[in-house]
Parts: C-alpha cells; sequence; structure tokens
C-alpha cells in the first residue's frame, strides 16, 4: 500500500513517526529515510533509539535547500536517499518504508518524479510505502491508496513563535 | 500551547502520536488520554510500553459509539476521561497532554465544549495541550495556537480494503 501525506500544515512528519511507533508497536521493522534533513531532528532520532526495529537515515544538510537554485551537495544527497530508498525496498527487509520529504525534494527538482514512481512500482505489495512533504506531485497521486492533504488553518507561528525543542524538532 | 489536529482524513491521533515519540525523544513527560476507545489500538499501546515518560490511558469501550443515541456507558466513560484530563493537567506532572478524539467526545455530545474550555484554560503555558479528533467545534478555534486539518484526497478503504493491523491500529 502506498501512503501519501501532503498539504502545507504541520503534521506529515509527524503523522509517519506516529505510524512508525504503532508499526513496531507490532513488532514490524520500519524504516524512516529523510531527504533534505541532516543532523537536525533529534527528538525523532533519540525516540528512534529507544524503539527496537525502527531506523531513521539523514541525507541532507542541516541547512534549508534553496529551491532557485539548489547546490550540487543537495542534489547528490538527495539521489544518495533515492539510490537508498531503492535498496531498501529491494531487500525486502522492512515492513514499513517511510520516504520523508521526498515530495519536496521532487518538487525542488532535486529528483525526477519517474524514479519515484520506479520505486512504487518495485514496492512488493506487503510492504507499507509512506510518503511525505508538501506539494507532492499529481503524478503520484494516481499510483496512492491513500493521499492525507494536511491543511493549516493556524499557525502559531504567524504570531511570532519560533521552532520549540519537542514539538517541531 | 494549544494545537488541534481535525478534519476528516487520516492522520490525526497518528500525528499526535508522532508528537509524542519526539517529545520522549527530547525527555519529555507525555500522557495520551483517548476518548471513546478502550481495549484497541494495540500497536501503539504496545510502543508506548517501549518508551520512557509515555502513557497511554483509554477511556471508552471497543464498541463504535452511537452518535444519535450514545450509551449511558459512553457517557460515564467519555466524563471519566474529562475529570482525568482535568487532574493531569493540574497536576503539572507532564509537559505534553495528548486528548485523542476529544473533538469527537464533543461533536457527539458525550462531553460540553464548556468543559474543554475550561481545561485549556487551566492549561500552563509550559504545557503542550492536544486535542485530535474530527469535527472540532468552531469555539475551540479562538483557544488553538495551531489548527492542522487533515483532509481525505484519495483512501484506500473507497477500494474496499479494511483495516490492517500495524497500520491502522
Amino acid at each position: 500500500m502506498i501512503q501519501i501525506y501532503t498539504g502545507n500544515g504541520k503534521g506529515k512528519t509527524t503523522a509517519a513517526l506516529g505510524l512508525a511507533l504503532r508499526a513496531v508497536g507490532h513488532g514490524f521493522k520500519v524504516i524512516m529515510i529523510q531527504f533534505m534533513k541532516g543532523k537536525i531532528n533529534y527528538g525523532e532520532l533519540e525516540s528512534a533509539k529507544l524503539l527496537p526495529n525502527f531506523t531513521i537515515e539523514q541525507y541532507g544538510r542541516p541547512d534549508f535547500v534553496n529551491p532557485e537554485n539548489p547546490d550540487k551537495i543537495d542534489i547528490d544527497l538527495a539521489k544518495q536517499a533515492l539510490k537508498r530508498s531503492k535498496e531498501v525496498i529491494k531487500s525486502q527487509k522492512f515492513d514499513m518504508v517511510i520516504l520523508d520529504e521526498i515530495n519536496v525534494a521532487i518538487s525542488f527538482g532535486l529528483i525526477n518524479v519517474d524514479e519515484v514512481i520506479d520505486i512504487i512500482k518495485q514496492t512488493p505489495s506487503k510492504t507499507e510505502l509512506i510518503l511525505t512533504g508538501r506539494n507532492a506531485h499529481p503524478e503520484l497521486e494516481k499510483y496512492a491508496d491513500l493521499i492525507s492533504e494536511v491543511r493549516e488553518i493556524k499557525h502559531h507561528f504567524q504570531k511570532g513563535v519560533s521552532a520549540r525543542k519537542g514539538i517541531e524538532y
């Protein structure tokens, strides 16, 4: 099954983390491959260590990627993440594979949607594949079994509060 | 801070679980009080046991509540959950308090929105309060710092697949 969490609201990566938490509770093996994230999200990294059979791998830099003109290093890291995603799917070692922020990596042009569609096509039906990130490519819609769009109705950042440890990261 | 996850899509309770996972990774203490749920959601219950400082309490029956004419037992259990929520907030023992499906308990008339607003008003600013469930009461909006609406764009249940262990529960 293929699940996509997209939209401009808060809760996409968090929902994927919740899916991971629930799955490992049933004894499933889960991997989250994070595109465009590096040395951040300490909260989830620390928690993953506490849980059996839950691995998080980060492919990215701590800095934001420039969507207009991404650095070569950002493209290289996204391609590495994509390569790793293919390996992981092919290995069939995981019951759930989460490709976190992959939608953004596509929309920023770091990777091509066709390569992601290839991964989806290679995913065995017993594997749960989760794609997160805003601006999900419309081409992906027909391959997804579930799409949830998280819309921001109200956000305290609008009131000038910055990201908080343990909550946003 | 008060966060609300509402809407008809999949990912509300799951996002709250993800928030809990991230928070305990930072050493925070988290409790999830589940309204209208009983002896279900084994995946998250088992995972919670694996994590330090994360408690899930269920107040409900395994059966669905009839929104048109809820049983007395369902009302009683929701009131118990509400009483417990007040205690938990007052105790200040938890950095994050998740009231799971409380929006549904309000919309089904099991509890009154004014009682929930009272809880919000009693929540110290250092405590993160998360309310989940579809049909969030409009009165709650002005008290929330963040509202995410999860919209269902596509769902495999539409294709006749039933809920799966480790994924939906």
